[in-house]
């Protein structure tokens, strides 16, 4: 791939990814994305009380809301490796701040992988000094294979805005794909923007579009320990005011929400992108919670894997999680109603079994209640998901 | 099997189990316990909104305290199946109700298998006419194995005990594999114990009982809408009083445990039973929590499967539920320390994952801050799941 993509599409980036050896695979394992000038930055991190090193030095640096570089490695994750793992992500941006001439304090250090291993500091150290040496404006798609783990293909979104007479450009790349649950539901994510936003607006549209997109993910269930999600605007593309705040708001939610979706259709193992809808919920705090008990249900994705139009399993996971009214309830699946008024609906097996083949199903669950409405986003479940993680140990 | 056993195991009950046809592969899928006489009675239920009706039916027949006959089908959940599927279950309470002699309010039907399908009335009430004619006192065995559905094995337990100067009895038979968690964590379970308790008393019990057993266990996380754990108590064997209630409520402890066990260790797919401890937790309800999480972990179970000592996925999952201090725990697989103070310990991967190739894989996180414990009962996760999740539909 060419191109400006990804966290190099909006002005005032480069980036790279590089092979250093973290990766037994011998694949791209190091990423770095550098702003031109320090910038405002912004960040969300996993709610993990475990978390690891990189994320609790990327917290105290992201205290005076800017940032120059972002350092992301794959293949390790530098999680519960003690005083010495936090050693390691200080040494990291120490050595990134030295290249870029900045302070270490705005280098923001993420790392994605395996838990309870150290980095290989030899290995990782030529990476970074590697990686700098070839950051550019065409380096975004390099950077988004770079932090790839059990992800297929490598995943980026950028939208474009007109608003107070530019155009301002909002990208970014994230990898997945298990150990992914809302909360944030990612392992990592960058997103860059031109825009010239303050650190606190940046912070505040983070959370805006991360409650819609990432934090409506869910592969598995699992959270992880090294959930990262980064911001950072450079300004070049001039100021917002306005109307242009909600604009960038918009890009931004469309970029991560599209990231989001890609997330989930490269989930683990996964063969389909599942999109559950709860709608007639009293309201979209229950809407979320049902839609999110139907997206996490092992059953309700074994049974999208295998084609079954099991909408009992629907109402299920829902009913597990909120009040449900069965006499109310309407089950859709791929466009197909299997339960109305809480019975179920003769003769249409077969059709709602051939509409389960598509790549993207579509569950909706009509409560019949209320107008609360919630998506949520997740894959099917499949053998692959268990053969990753019975036999994943690079 | 003959003898004793399960149900039938404590005086004043027969059982049966027959096939009438649920299940289209001919196997047993109707199970009677019957008391002699009308007796003492408490059940838990689900706490899924969408509660089956025959979950329904139950919950209202037992406002008295007191049943005579318990009718199990397997093959179908009779949920989700509107009114008709409310008066299919009650005319199988006024069916049994005939033949026994009694009230249909102290009939007490119960359901499982898939759901959204409607009883077959017509094999159902042929069912019910054929296993009355074999109720016997050697039919605790038929009765379990009657109730499977994706169990490989029926599951039984008995313990005695000497109090107030005779010899009392508690047996019971379960069912799992699938969609079972904590709150009730099981399709269905029967107790019977000829203890003479009152109703009031034997509820209180069998509370106690679950907590420490059915609401300690999770395969996969999904809560079943038909869960349903019975008591029965006949008395045949003399009241009990003082000392003897505290070892009646050990005994039904030790049988609901049992079966708690057994149902892990039968898990859909499972190759193991995963025992996961939490101790040096603040409390012991936070110890819960934690060691919920474990058992809960689709990673961690799968990296069991695996025989893969990744004890990262275990403080990730526990971390993700409770406040934990990474620098003060120690995680043990199978007896092998891989994490301590924080620490990974180093050289031991290899005895670890010989370890975890043992029938049942014991799991301990100490937290290191308190005297709280919990025990959490689980299995691994394999492609089998998944597999008969994806193509199960019977």
């Amino acid at each position: 791939m060419m191109g400006r993509a990804g966290v190099t599409a909006a002005e005032g980036f480069v980036a790279s990814g590089v092979a250093c050896g973290l990766k037994a695979s011998g694949r791209k394992d190091l990423a770095i994305v550098a702003a031109k000038q320090t910038c405002a930055a912004a960040g969300l991190f996993t709610g993990n009380s475990a978390a690891a090193a990189p994320v609790l030095l990327c917290r105290r640096h992201l205290g005076r809301g800017v940032a120059r570089v972002v350092v992301v490695n794959s293949g390790c994750a530098n999680c519960a490796t003690g005083a010495r793992g936090m050693a390691d992500a200080e040494e990291t941006a120490r050595l990134a701040a030295r290249l870029a001439g900045c302070a270490p304090e705005e280098v923001l250090p993420c790392s994605t992988g395996v838990i309870g291993t150290r980095l290989d500091m030899k290995k990782l150290s030529a990476g970074v000094e590697g990686a700098w040496g070839k950051l550019s404006v065409e380096g975004g798609a390099d950077a988004a294979e770079a932090i790839m783990t059990t992800d297929t293909v490598p995943k980026i979104a950028v939208r474009h805005f007109e608003a107070n007479g530019a155009t301002f450009t909002v990208g970014g790349m994230a990898k997945g794909s298990g150990m992914i649950r809302p909360g944030l539901a990612t392992m990592i994510a960058v997103v860059t923007t031109d825009a010239g936003v303050h650190s606190a607006v940046l912070r505040e549209a983070l959370q805006e579009a991360a409650a819609v997109s990432f934090n409506r993910l869910t592969i598995d269930g699992c959270e992880s320990t090294n959930d990262s999600l980064l911001a950072l605007a450079s300004g070049e593309a001039g100021p917002l005011s306005g109307k242009g705040d909600d604009l960038f708001l918009d890009a931004l939610s469309q970029v991560c929400t599209e990231l989001a979706k890609k997330m989930a259709a490269d989930g683990e193992g996964a063969r389909r992108l599942v999109v559950v809808r709860v709608t007639g919920a009293p309201d979209a705090a229950t809407a979320g919670c049902a839609a999110r008990a139907v997206a996490e249900s092992a059953l309700v994705k074994c049974a999208v894997y295998g084609g079954d139009p099991n909408w009992g399993r629907i109402v299920a996971a829902a009913g597990s999680a909120v009040s449900l009214d069965l006499s109310r309830a309407r089950v859709t699946m791929g466009g197909v109603t299997l339960l109305a008024c809480g019975e179920p609906v003769i003769g249409v097996r077969e059709q709602a079994a051939r509409a389960l083949a598509a790549g993207t199903v579509e569950i909706e669950l009509d409560m019949g209640c209320g107008d609360g409405q919630a998506e949520f986003f997740t894959c099917d479940l499949t053998e692959d998901y268990v053969k990753i993680n019975a036999h994943y140990h690079t």
